[in-house]
């Protein structure tokens, strides 16, 4: 339940988020980017300041016996800034969304009839402990023309006070409302209580966090909720493979990180492919000490070629619906695409998938047919990614079906409305 | 509460629809064509049949105390007929959605990213009476891809019935599945409950009904509502207006049609303008059995120019936020059109608003500063429609503001996945 005195401060906050909201989407390109650089300019000109606010962050998290991990994500370090600084730039110099107007089609009627992309209006970040993320989020809200209500982790408030007066400062220079980015000033947990279900002055949030935080945050929203949940992520050896690329892919997939939400949690291999390829590849694996969890048949072509029984564990049904984030693999041997697609229907979560073939046919069947909101053929699934896309930025990824799916940059904080150019047209 | 029998037939059915989604989503633009003019072709051949089913429900509904208004919506007529015939005709003339891709870019890594557009996977129509709901709810989810479960109004299911049996019939014709669409075979409440809270077999719901059943429906769903609330649309005549346009637009957009979601509820007219304007299109909305409901400086000038005032009613706080889907005009004077403006952002329901004016710098932030679903110049608010968009049909108005916005077509039934062409490419 939210106290009586969070909620009235929520309220009188969603009011003013709805009033700046139609101030920033008037605002033009030349004062977003404006107010952009000026917030750059505040942040390294107040290092000394900020680092100080960080500090009490940084004390009361040791004093409350976090680890070192969870210490370091909380620190704004000379690095950590100038990331900020150089990522404020960065979407400063990015194109401006809002305006764009297209598909005007002159009707039978003689009206034209087009769209124009504008912003959501208020959109709610609710995230967990980084503090970079108040500029992040702060400054693709602000480019995409939208007002912004942040609430970040309790453990990085003061950190978050701080930036929160810096980007008021640099609206107001910019002429733009200060109330164009709030900074939730409580660390009251029911002030998210309270963000989420204020359809009336806020039009989506965006939860940056881990999946506890997400799944909460959805079951009780009555806002619409842009949400990233599982990726367990798939590679489908084909039997028209390219076994070097199968290869090479399928490391890449899994090894070049193993925390991201994009990398391969699965791989699958048509039975015609696994002796060419599964024992160099799992070798590979093995060398960079990735456990593997297997099917049978993929356990029997393993051992055919001199791996120890032992080194292998079986994967279990469990298995094909974990998301592992570890280095930590399944694969299962199937006899063609279809049932490649029909584990991915079943097991996966929507998020990214590949096909390593050379046949056209094949490819394209997977690219159609599968329903994830990335669907490659012959690349990692590593690339899912909004700067891999060449989106400029990225709020997050999306495993949502409406709206936006997948990477999120600044496009998918705005919508499409109608427009409509008569010179006097009734309707008939 | 839903009782344990409808949750677990509305499981089999979600978890059917599911499963046809995949082979739905999969089939040709010729296969879903070809159901489509079956369908057609079966309704022309069994409408003795049909009219014998639907003859059982408007007995119903007469001895059910029912007036001749609720009898005619549920009747299917031949000309009922005809027309839903000639729908699926113009549904499977229309271009395909499925399928297309866009913005294929090479990015710096090799890759090529663009995006295809792929139907939701099961959409979820419920709606009242009219039984020709049936058929095109069904035509356009199943143009688009989708899978479909349909939940008419109880007072229609003899008629719902025998027309969900024709449409399994035509689907297995063109090599579909019968249960892509499915008609929910019960007229228990409970399995409405039961629908909207099964995101994990149906990816949206799109409500069709009066206020009360979508705000019931938006409120207790946990699936995504594509949904239309209210439709308070406004025309602004502004001080730079043409005054014949503006009379013509002002006349049209309130008394083409009364009922309409974009029939005008509110007229705005800019000070300087009032003279010039206001008393002839009074006497034409006076003449029509228009009630006026004026703010004072409204009644001052018709006054002037020989109104009665006991013709005028004065308006109220309350008539500013009232859609009366009847011959009731508010009226207000402004000063401009930020005043006008104001009142928008304040008043309307983001639906469908026009500004009538031969200034271009007015028309221009008029088009780009109201948030509404559809903004027009010098147009009448009766355009917003599907059809005078050029969708060629249309499932329904949309007032969110995520996914799909105003008039919703079958580019509305379905989303954006990424898709990526690499020639084993991998991230480094």
């Amino acid at each position: 339940m939210t106290t009586p005195n969070v909620q009235s401060m929520m309220t009188e906050l969603g009011q003013a988020a709805r009033e700046a909201g139609r101030r920033m989407a008037a605002a033009s390109t030349a004062q977003k980017n404006q107010a952009l650089r000026a917030l750059a300019q505040a942040i390294e000109s107040s290092t000394a300041a900020l680092q100080q606010a960080n500090q009490q962050d940084l004390q009361a998290a040791r004093a409350a016996g976090h680890d070192e991990a969870f210490v370091d994500r909380l620190a704004l370090s000379d690095k950590a800034i100038a990331t900020m600084v150089a990522g404020l730039h960065q979407i400063a110099s990015l194109a401006d969304p809002v305006g764009e107007m297209s598909n005007l089609r002159v009707q039978p009627s003689g009206i034209q009839v087009g769209q124009m992309r504008v912003p959501l209006g208020v959109i709610g970040i609710i995230y967990e402990s980084r503090p970079n993320v108040t500029i992040d989020a702060a400054a693709l809200c602000l480019k995409s023309g939208n007002a912004t209500v942040l609430r970040g982790g309790s453990e990085a408030f003061h950190s978050n006070q701080f930036l929160a007066g810096l980007i008021g400062q640099a609206l107001v220079q910019a002429g733009l409302p200060q109330a164009g980015v709030q900074v939730v000033p409580t660390a009251d947990r029911a002030a998210v209580g309270a963000m989420i279900t204020m359809p009336q002055f806020i039009d989506v949030i965006v939860p940056r966090g881990g999946k506890s935080l997400v799944e909460r945050i959805t079951n009780e929203a009555t806002v619409p909720v842009i949400k990233h949940l599982d990726g367990i992520c798939h590679v489908y050896i084909d039997a028209d493979a390219c076994p070097q690329k199968a290869i090479r892919i399928a490391d890449n997939a899994k090894t070049q990180r193993y925390a991201p939400c994009n990398t391969m949690e699965t791989l699958l291999v048509d039975r015609s492919m696994a002796q060419q390829v599964l024992p160099d590849l799992c070798k590979i694996y093995q060398t960079k000490g990735v456990e593997l969890r297997v099917c049978d048949q993929t356990r029997a072509v393993l051992a055919a070629n001199g791996f120890k029984d032992q080194d292998l564990v079986t994967a279990t049904e469990e298995d094909w619906r974990t998301e592992y984030l570890a280095p930590i693999l399944s694969i299962r041997l199937v006899d063609g695409v279809d049932q490649a697609m029909d584990h991915i229907a079943r097991y996966g979560s929507a998020h990214t998938d590949s096909i390593v073939t050379q046949n056209h046919s094949t490819a394209m069947r997977f690219l159609r047919e599968v329903d994830s909101a990335s669907v490659m053929i012959n690349a990692s699934t590593r690339f899912a990614d909004g700067f891999e896309y060449g989106l400029g930025a990225e709020i997050g990824i999306s495993t949502n079906k409406l709206h936006a799916r997948g990477p999120v940059g600044l496009e998918g904080l705005t919508t499409l409305k109608w427009v409509v150019f008569g010179d006097g047209h009734i309707r008939s």
